[in-house]
């Protein structure tokens, strides 16, 4: 290949190792600023190839991805092309249904295809005459020190490639990574939750979504939990989150109706009985992974983004948004120091890391919110003094959600800040509980009641109170 | 080969992967139970080689791994080879040394020198005729489904094996382990912590030990400190243990002598002004990794032991001995279920995942308290309440440095009982404090002092109690 960071007078070459969502946005990021930019895909094309394999949880893109995709012309495109939700709608276990809006009026997330996505972004990647994908190319060995790569096509002929700046958009089980796990001092962990994921379909009904559109549907049920995001074609896409050995435990197509009539009543006619008993074996559980590194690059030479740098698990609808909000993250760094790759990385390493390290934590922590506490009396009460003080003090008090969803306050700054803030929130309301609980007590004095015309017996509210004291 | 899993009415074949503290000690524990054992070795063996390269923190030996030798009849032989560590010796920026016992009197670690402690394993494990020790042997291929092997001779020949068991003990980055790396939901950790070790030598002084044997010295200077060892030869193996940035940030000889000079004054003349300044360049300050991983084993053909299932850092003496520990644990639950491996690979991992994890987090946490903690006078006061409370109550409170050197109380065990142990004393503690308090402002009331001829400001006072309340 002519194109080579040893040859004067040529521009610098940027290979984008992996052809998925951070891949392909990293390429028109990079190609903007006028680099020679290679993509080299280990897949076929995705737009022309006939199975697509792959992840395929639904997507929900949010702020950060927006702003991302709006630095490169793409916002409005891929915005047309999602659904928005402006609620998460609870389904109670008798199939109550109750929303609890994400934020203020009119903030959204909104719903979107994961392959159409990447292919609307292959698609703008390939627009600029800088830049070449590769697709069918496999990494076979590369270098650090010298950024020489070597790539293996189906027909086993190699192909050799001099890069001036390697980026790892690899994925969750990046091949690009296990370089840096060789090297020392490098701080690595992968998770696996004890849960595992099924996907199920809900058929529109007469032409209709079964459901209402806008939402995104949860059936919290403490150990697991099911949600459901809308497509364009009027389907839903359901999500059973559950511990493997509760998947492992239902075997017949008798046993599953058994568990939905037990657990997901309502949505037992919406997929229908027979796609029900089929679809849950179609495909055994997927797993989820958990990756957090340290540091991002090797030398002035390697960079790791997106799921490669920090897998994250599903839970906080942050893992396509945080690793789009990389690229523009980066791009803001070349800006600050004029593109000097060995300047550009340790700086990414020492901004970015703090940030997918907090957003990976804070997927973890909803793991257990989402699918428990989100049922919660305590949760809700909270959510609604946060969301009053919020409309009060909008500059003071923002719910972590929002911070999260729909600002780019940094992720480590929007967990501190909500740590500051629940503390002064509970010692506000401890301060209110403590007044209320003296008024009271200094009205019960003043006028006893009769203990015998009490509604609840004194004994039962006595319990109640201790409860209250001691939990 | 000959040997293979597939011919029946041969004995069973155990590969035993490095041939390091360990790899020497499982081989002598398979073979005793007759097993037909190889151990495979990249390295040349030490016994012969004239450059032996690898750490060489001094180790401390204490019960667990004495237990586990004991297993295999080597304890008297390695303990007559040790010096007997019967405290630390505390020494301050003054030089002053004060020493803090281990245990109860009789109660001592052994600081033992670790190549020799491998050769006689070695040669213990060679004196089985079951046995056969592979050393210039690097594993090149295996399959944790079939259980074939393939290694690399120096020659480039390869050497195929079949064994009925695999068991990786080669530490803290086994090869082994790479192909677990591989698997889904294989959970894992590596951290490297901030710190780097630098060894350096004190040598006798007119024949005799430059400073009292038997104890481990410990120079804690908060952010760093350094450590010395007895050896046989009756020098001192110190260790500095410094921030990265810390060690880089000296660069010349006179910078050694002035850092010395300031935080080590009595060590300059033990290990002497010229030796100082040569042998802190000698080597670059090493890495240390604190490695964390789940499941143990795959199927029933292979297994992880030793540092390449939990490697931990230095700071509670417990490396060699929780690895000693994995053999003898593992021999255990063989005797269990009868050497079935396809029931004692998952029970090894059901039991010792969360002893191991115990003991990497305890580790950790002592990479604080002993540079830090060991000089606070809270630290030294709790000891002292927790010694005299080990001594009236010796089934009950038992402190946790004991637990974890002097007994098999299972890690994970020693930790729960440490934070309950805690818990008590520190009520305890907050009683007798309350009570004195109450005690002191009776008399206090019933005899008032005259304000103006307190030795301390009664404003002064007043402070420090409020220090203590709000703290």
């Amino acid at each position: 290949m002519e194109k080579s960071a040893d040859r004067p007078n040529k521009k610098k070459v940027v290979a984008v190792v992996g052809g998925g969502l951070v891949g392909a946005l990293n390429a028109c990021f990079f190609a903007k600023r006028g680099f020679d930019v290679e993509v080299f895909e280990t897949r076929d094309d995705i737009r022309t190839a006939k199975v697509v394999k792959g992840r395929s949880i639904n997507l929900a893109l949010s702020h950060r991805g927006r702003q991302s995709l709006k630095s490169v012309g793409m916002e409005d495109k891929i915005v047309s092309n999602g659904i928005p939700m402006n609620a998460r709608m609870i389904h109670s276990p008798n199939g109550k249904q109750s929303p609890i809006p994400y934020g203020k009026k009119g903030q959204y997330i909104l719903s979107v295809d994961r392959a159409n996505l990447n292919k609307e972004l292959l698609t703008a990647a390939e627009t600029y005459p800088n830049t070449k994908l590769n697709f069918d190319h496999k990494l076979q060995d590369w270098s650090p020190e010298t950024g020489l790569m070597t790539f293996v096509r189906p027909d086993g002929s190699l192909e050799e490639i001099k890069a001036d700046l390697i980026v790892g958009c690899d994925g969750a089980f990046s091949a690009i990574r296990k370089q840096f796990l060789r090297r020392s001092r490098f701080n690595y962990s992968q998770t696996y939750i004890p849960h595992g994921y099924m996907e199920l379909t809900m058929p529109p009904i007469n032409g209709e979504f079964a459901m209402k559109p806008n939402y995104l549907h949860i059936w919290p049920r403490n150990t697991f939990m099911m949600i459901a995001l809308p497509n364009l074609d009027k389907t839903f896409t359901c999500t059973l989150f559950m511990p493997f050995e509760e998947f492992e435990k239902i075997t017949t197509g008798d046993e599953v109706m058994e568990f939905f009539q037990k657990y997901f009543p309502d949505a037992i006619p919406l997929i229908g009985v027979d796609a029900l008993k089929r679809d849950y074996f179609r495909l055994p559980a997927q797993a989820m992974v958990s990756v957090k590194c340290s540091p991002y690059h090797i030398g002035d030479k390697c960079v790791l983004m997106g799921d490669a740098a920090h897998a994250v698990v599903p839970f906080y609808g942050q893992g396509m948004n945080a690793g789009f909000e990389d690229c523009i993250v980066f791009d803001e760094i070349m800006d600050q120091l004029n593109e000097d790759f060995s300047a550009v990385l340790p700086e990414y390493t020492r901004v970015r890391v703090p940030d997918d390290h907090a957003i990976a934590d804070l997927a973890m922590y909803n793991y257990i919110e989402m699918r428990a506490h989100v049922n919660s009396k305590w949760f809700l009460f909270r959510k609604n003094v946060d969301d009053i003080l919020h409309f009060l003090m909008p500059g003071t008090i923002i719910p972590l959600y929002t911070m999260v969803t729909f600002t780019r306050t940094r992720y480590h700054q929007a967990v501190e800040l909500w740590h500051w803030q629940d503390r002064v929130i509970n010692r506000g309301l401890l301060f209110c509980a403590t007044g209320a609980l003296l008024g009271g007590s200094y009205l019960l004095v003043k006028n006893p009641p009769d203990i015998n015309k009490l509604s609840i017996p004194a004994e039962k509210l006595w319990n109640r109170l201790l409860a209250v004291w001691t939990t």
